[in-house]
């Protein structure tokens, strides 16, 4: 393949957290790919990209991912913006796809990635990491990750969160990702362990409508951001 | 207090890893400050900032920072940078504290983060997120740390390794971290759980000297560099 694919994190939000290497790629490349998570919506991606890009020179290929479980379903919309990136690879054009955060941490990039590379060997892949929205929660929080020897675990809420009975004593901080639409269960699991005092929500770190809420039970029952996450100092 | 304290990640190692934020920060600030780890040794932090830096208007303070567990003498160690940092505060100059990777993620911002807002909670504190290791590692070795549902640990390996026994099955990656000085250990752990063959060895990710390496058994008896770290997936 003659073209070369790029994954890059353009960082959690804040446009003046994104690398000079991920602006450089971005200001260069003639395809830029995004993904979108509702049609109406604006990518929140483009938002913070759209200062280093040139649409009277550069395509931008924009997807709707739907935000659902059923692998088959999820194929079946990668395979289309896996095709539409390998044509342009094919006609020697570099391709690069943004994600909020880092590519490899809980994005969307990595579903790409482990396709393209698995029935695509022959296409050349470079990863420019991004700041995570772990670290830039840590920092809206004020809360070290990890000191010394500390260990740190990171969950989704989606997963089976009776996890965090078995590990909690194990892990000196424990980030629980994709709260929204769980928050009241984690609460009650929080509670249950003895950590929800111990616990930290934040949403949207480091933008304008971040929110940091030390009172969990406050938000029992509302509606949530889907950029939230909870963070446990045992 | 009337100067600001920047506590600043300059990424992974890469000098193009750096934030615009750091950048603007660092440029501007009439204090930086870095830890070093050995005496005769550069500063790798201030090697990749100092593009940035103009020494002939901006000071820098530079302290040698020893790699010992004793609390007590870390905090002597400490209370040297905190007076030097609170002498310029004082002053109203802004100081910037650099620091690979992420401040908040396994670096030394942390200790003085903690010391500095337990005893002087009136100095104001901003924290600039930076591209941790851990994603510049993820990207070197093509490895997504996290999927969707999936899990992720991280360790230190001066920690009780036992835990990797413990939490093995849970995880669907563990990251284990400072594995340069126990990786005898780190190796037969994972051999003794089955882990070996799905773990990867990387240090110095994305620097000239990047090591990636498949064949753990390889790196036995070797001298090993201190940014070093194995990831297993499981």
């Amino acid at each position: 393949m003659k073209g070369k694919l790029y994954g890059i994190g353009v960082g959690p939000g804040d446009p003046e957290l994104v690398t000079l290497k991920a602006m450089k790629v971005i200001e260069k490349v003639p395809v830029i790919a995004v993904p979108k998570s509702k049609k109406e919506g604006e990518s929140i991606v483009l938002d913070i990209a759209e200062r280093y890009i040139d649409r009277t020179r550069q395509e931008i290929i924009e997807w709707v991912f739907p935000m659902i479980q059923d692998e088959e379903k999820l194929r079946a919309f990668w395979m289309v913006a896996v095709n539409q990136i390998l044509k342009r690879l094919g006609e020697g054009k570099d391709v690069a796809y943004l994600c909020l955060g880092d590519p490899l941490l809980y994005s969307t990039f990595c579903y790409l990635f482990l396709m393209i590379r698995e029935d695509h060997p022959d296409v050349t892949i470079e990863v420019i990491p991004g700041v995570s929205s772990i670290t830039s929660v840590a920092a809206s929080a004020g809360i070290p990750l990890a000191i010394g020897q500390e260990r740190l675990a990171l969950l989704s809420a989606t997963s089976d969160l009776n996890i965090l009975k078995e590990i909690s004593e194990r892990f000196d901080t424990i980030i629980v990702m994709k709260v929204n639409r769980c928050m009241d269960r984690v609460i009650a699991i929080l509670e249950e362990i003895g950590l929800k005092d111990r616990a930290v929500f934040v949403s949207r770190a480091g933008w304008e409508e971040e929110e940091v809420v030390y009172d969990l039970d406050s938000l029992k029952g509302r509606e949530l951001d889907y950029f939230s996450m909870v963070i446990v100092k045992n």
